[in-house]
């Protein structure tokens, strides 16, 4: 009997070779990648769409280039006419934290799961097309289990198995409580893709233990497996932890041209090709293009960088935010005034003094009011931490840095 | 501040001592004692009673004088006053073994349930004043939970704390597998108790984790925490394993009186002074002379035995079947039929022979019709071996012991 790939004809054989070169560009890790191409095989031959998972937590979401990383993929997979399923988990965002433990784990109204669906919606926007997505809630099945189903569901996995998931055995090995209410999460996400029925799952690869639950439990409920496709985590502006909004080591895809430029040029040397790879449009051959000349010393970093830059603004915020953005950073950076040459003014005033006094004293602003306007923009730090108040009284002391605005430096010598 | 027992007058001091004087007879853990005589004072101060709980499985039942221990335990408490609430755990029957592993656990329908209760109405009936007892089935409440519902349960308790459970924790030294539904059982027991808002709660020393999730779940919603009875386990005919019907070591509180004495004849004398304890109604004094009398001498073993026989006869069945299994008793086995005195009879037959055949052969039936009968009867064994099958041939082996009935033993000597 022959396989689904070898009853294909040439045409469709190279259409299934070309869609495979596109998916796993990039990809980490393919939960089995053979099963991947059977499914983009019998997806060619019977011409039916391939449904595409991507879950998302319900809780308010700020989309940054890390998330971007699974969104293109699942963009290559739309332009090649399959079917994105967006799965908010707002099952367990409506319930919370049972044990009231975990003050970021706080309970959402209908509205504010709808709200944030929505700005993912329009944030998502940017990267696919919306109108060919199909958006889910996974209240809509899992409110109605009884507890019955729980137990059957419950019935259909091991302790043993999930104990295996890292952060648990990490904990056990530590000797820190796991509520049993934990355990359910994984199964959770895995009955979904029962439901969705959904082909592929797309996730980082700290999703791996989740997206393989929606194997196991397909398996479980007689339905076709669902592939596993798990894409590397994308570190932040630091360099070493995962891009998240907590670690503040962020790029928004909804921040301004300027900011993202700004930020762009401070990731790490070291991670650009990363960058450059999973969250820019390049094509596989510019891709090796930008890596060789690098490697051969013919394309600066601090060049690479300024394209990586100009290339997320241009995503985003269209060419002319992007060139706009280089012109911007040109003028400020490139023509002496980059924050590590911050211009240093002599204090001999008072020790404490109001905020808004000290701004207009360093003509850092023209006026109390000015001052007081860019406090409530938030616009004003010091020693890099926002000031929240125009009340704010500040204690002087050397090396203290004031800035304004996003460009504007001045270093305190007492 | 005044503790409830403080508060209490003579009369009501003494009434709580004499109460718990019959509670702790004989019991072989109560967690914590302390509670358990707050809970009698102040019933008695308050003049409500206490709320029992005995939980029950679904299945078909078969009282056994295993299960008498803990009922004439409740009785005690009916007899002052308490209420009994028998919990018939039918939720988790109506399930079954999601795993479809266990064959055991097969689903019951309600027709099933209504009639497995009826039974233990009926049976327990010999025990306790069943008209004041309170008849509760955990579907009730437990088929109303919803998934967010069970979650909430859930994160009531740890897993760790789950996994200390022995056959739980056993399992997991072996390596075998737990499914995660089986986490369920105890928080369903568990929460039983929340919905029951019982004081106490019975059973043998076996349910001491379950029980103890009980006061567990109470606690975590708020409730008053009930007290864990436990009853020592009795072991069956073997003197062995805990008497149970699988086992086939056990005496039914159904079973005719010739049969109990004669069963009640075979329990090993160590466990005598057991049996007399947890399944007579005899007296704390009485108890304690059949102890001295036994030490001393002054009481024969099979004296004592005799005495147990007719007193589980008498309690069963009453005071006249109880003299006539003893007269029974005495006219079969002291005239000298002992089954340590088995007739011995020389075979010199053939080797292989048809039972029927051999049993009218060694004149222990007169007609093969008759012998026929008694194997379809299940009333033929061959060294202890039921015969199933009316067409069996017997090889004839030297010392193979032939019964017939309860009491007719022949040895064959070649």
């Amino acid at each position: 009997m022959k396989t689904i790939v070898e009853q294909l004809n040439q045409e469709q054989l190279s259409e299934v070779r070309r869609q495979m070169e596109i998916y796993t560009q990039g990809v980490q890790e393919i939960i089995p990648s053979e099963e991947l191409e059977v499914k983009v095989a019998k997806s060619i031959m019977k011409n039916r769409p391939l449904k595409i998972k991507l879950g998302l937590d319900p809780s308010a979401p700020d989309v940054h280039l890390g998330h971007t990383v699974v969104l293109n993929k699942l963009r290559l997979f739309q332009d090649n006419g399959h079917v994105i399923q967006l799965l908010i988990g707002d099952f367990t965002g409506k319930i919370g934290d049972p044990t009231g433990k975990s003050v970021a784990r706080k309970q959402l109204t209908d509205d504010e799961v709808k709200h944030n669906a929505k700005t993912y919606f329009e944030q998502f926007g940017k990267v696919m097309d919306m109108e060919k997505v199909e958006l889910h809630f996974n209240s809509k099945w899992l409110s109605k289990l009884n507890f019955e189903d729980v137990i059957n569901l419950a019935g259909k996995i091991t302790v043993a198995r999930l104990m295996e998931r890292d952060d648990f055995e990490e904990r056990i090995a530590l000797g820190k409580p796991i509520s049993l209410h934990e355990f359910f999460y994984p199964l959770m996400q895995g009955y979904d893709s029962v439901e969705l029925e959904c082909d592929i799952e797309l996730g980082g690869t700290d999703q791996h233990f989740n997206i393989l639950m929606g194997r196991h439990f397909q398996e479980k409920f007689g339905r076709e497996k669902q592939v596993a496709m798990l894409m590397p985590l994308l570190e932040g502006l630091d360099g070493v932890e995962k891009m998240s909004k907590s670690k503040k080591n962020y790029i928004g895809i909804d921040e301004q041209p300027q900011d993202i430029y700004g930020k762009a040029m401070s990731i790490p040397d070291e991670l650009m090709v990363k960058y450059f790879e999973l969250i820019t449009d390049f094509s596989p051959d510019d891709l090796a293009k930008i890596k060789t000349d690098l490697e051969s010393g013919e394309l600066h970093p601090r060049d690479a960088k300024m394209l990586l830059g100009k290339t997320i603004v241009r995503i985003y915020h269209g060419e002319e935010a992007a060139d706009k953005a280089e012109k911007g950073f040109i003028s400020v950076f490139q023509q002496g005034a980059m924050p590590d040459e911050i211009p240093t003014i002599v204090w001999d005033g008072k020790k404490e003094v109001a905020v808004v006094d000290l701004l207009v004293e360093l003509d850092m602003l023209n006026s109390k009011s000015e001052a007081r306007r860019m406090i409530q923009n938030k616009g004003v730090k010091v020693n890099g931490e926002k000031v929240e108040d125009t009340h704010t009284v500040i204690s002087i002391t050397n090396d203290l840095v004031i800035q304004v605005g996003k460009r504007k430096f001045v270093k305190i010598h007492i």
